[in-house]
């Protein structure tokens, strides 16, 4: 049986849940968890050993996928396209007005050392990817909407925490449901950016602040809530503590097109997500594409791949023809 | 810009659909229409020339793609075997219990002639099993269940033609909400087939037979009737000639799994389908893979593919990186 080697790089909860899935994958081992902090303090699940991220190039060739778990703004930016010379690399790199700039900085180096790396990995980018083109693919006329959540968004939750007087904050994105009924129902609505979400925050106020004005302070704040509905509450410690212990999320994608004489036939396509942890299910989707990203790599399939450049067949573990017919 | 030369085999449902969505697909043009009908039987939307099937060969060559748009049980089975060796093919072949031997079949001719064949192209096979193979590699501990409709099952409404007395039948297939809403809580349940759908039939009677015996012969039809709630519906022409205007269909794929410490989190991945015109929609899918069979011949990649085996990229206009990239 094939085994594939992998590295992790970055222990935090996308570090952590890939820790944890890879036991379930039985064609994989655990390498090692590079991370940049002091190795003591990471303490791994399992009984990896843990590596300082400059030694990491002690590992070319004992490791056949780097797993990198750190996040898009400080640490994949760069990391993606280090490590991409020397190793077979997934990342989940979700800034979205930066993508393709990344994919050609990671491309090119990659391609300069014959690796394999397949960038933007994860649910969206990732799954919703792929379900929007596909979707367009087959569906040349119509509509296609994407909704998120209900579900914690890490950006919106980091803006309120920046507000003076905020001691701790969490954002839910929730998506309109009757929005979504809309699309279901053929309306092809065009939706404001009112329309499709409403952002649900819930607030620890440092004491001697007034909550009224950081209120006012958030529901303004451009970009990140003025154009939405906003609701603030105002919680104790151990609520907020109930809050940040799971991170759920999740979401929408349908395309509505028509079809057929004069275009008087409707098709709806609808790709949904719920999970109780964004990061484990993102690890899921990461370890799935490390498996391809080796196969494309013995096969001298070299360079920045995306989602959609990899067929499905390549994120399973089964190798026979008829094995892999009985999915149809 | 590129120009995909299409031929249609078989002018049904399926052809027809095929024929009109071709219009949506700038880069593709439409060459012939090949009928085992008399020609002049056939009058197509478009001014596209009607050929007998018995002329096909003198049009190797000339078509970059045939779009084989008959059925499964009658036409598929030897048809794709015999055109594979001098076309590339793009079929819907959908009898789930024999795609491993039809694959096999046709990928030994198509390998013969250097051709490219993507068998069981549609939404069941096609797009579910697309679902079923992506999230059980993502989803590793977990379970997928499939719902069909609510949508007109070709198979059921025929088995009641065969019974005496009837003079025209059509048949719902219908997903049972409640089941679905189980899943969707993750309760991960067992779920028998008399629970996951309801089978609901509208008969029309030829006069002087009895209905209520009628009504016992469908619904104690081994294996297409016997195990599932049916429920049987008389009524006159009108009703009837209403209920085959349209051929709507559709279906739910669900793959409900757990991650995390001690797989305490849930997460439920859902893809379904809202259509009208079961046909229609499923041409759309055929032309999106038969852009694809084409270019996957143009790299030599040749044999016999399904769905698992095409990137997405494949099926899209889009040839432009940045422009793919967009979709992420």
């Amino acid at each position: 049986m094939e085994n594939i080697r992998i590295g992790i790089v970055g222990y935090g909860n996308l570090g952590k849940g890939v820790e944890m899935e890879l036991a379930k994958n039985t064609d994989m081992s655990l390498e090692a968890i590079f991370t940049r902090r002091d190795v003591n303090e990471i303490k791994p699940y399992t009984n990896t050993k843990v590596i300082s991220f400059s030694e990491i190039e002690n590992y070319v060739g004992k490791i056949d996928v780097l797993i990198l778990c750190g996040g898009s703004a400080k640490d994949l930016d760069y990391q993606s396209v280090f490590l991409s010379k020397n190793f077979n690399i997934v990342d989940s790199f979700d800034t979205h007005a930066k993508i393709n700039t990344h994919f050609n900085e990671v491309d090119e180096k990659a391609k300069e050392g014959n690796k394999t790396a397949i960038v933007s990995v994860g649910w969206d980018p990732g799954l919703f990817s792929m379900t929007r083109a596909l979707s367009e693919a087959i569906l040349v006329k119509g509509n296609t909407y994407t909704f998120w959540g209900k579900g914690v968004s890490q950006g919106h939750s980091d803006a309120i925490r920046q507000i003076e007087g905020v001691k701790d904050a969490i954002q839910y994105t929730v998506p309109n449901e009757e929005a979504i009924d809309r699309v279901r129902n053929f309306e092809n609505p065009n939706l404001t950016v009112r329309e499709k979400h409403t952002r649900e925050c819930y607030v620890l106020v440092k004491e001697g602040y007034e909550k009224s004005e950081i209120e006012k302070a958030i529901k303004e704040m451009p970009y990140y809530f003025d154009e939405y509905d906003t609701v603030v509450n105002f919680v104790d410690e151990e609520e907020m503590k109930k809050h940040k212990e799971k991170l759920p999320h999740g979401g929408f994608v349908l395309r509505s097109g028509n079809n057929g004489e004069n275009n008087k036939n409707n098709s709806i396509v609808e790709f949904s997500l719920k999970l109780d942890s964004n990061p484990e299910f993102t690890s899921g989707v990461l370890i799935a594409y490390a498996r391809a990203a080796c196969r494309l790599n013995k096969e001298n399939n070299i360079g920045a791949k995306t989602v959609l450049d990899v067929p499905i067949s390549y994120l399973l573990r089964v190798n026979e023809r008829s094995e892999l017919n009985k999915y149809l």
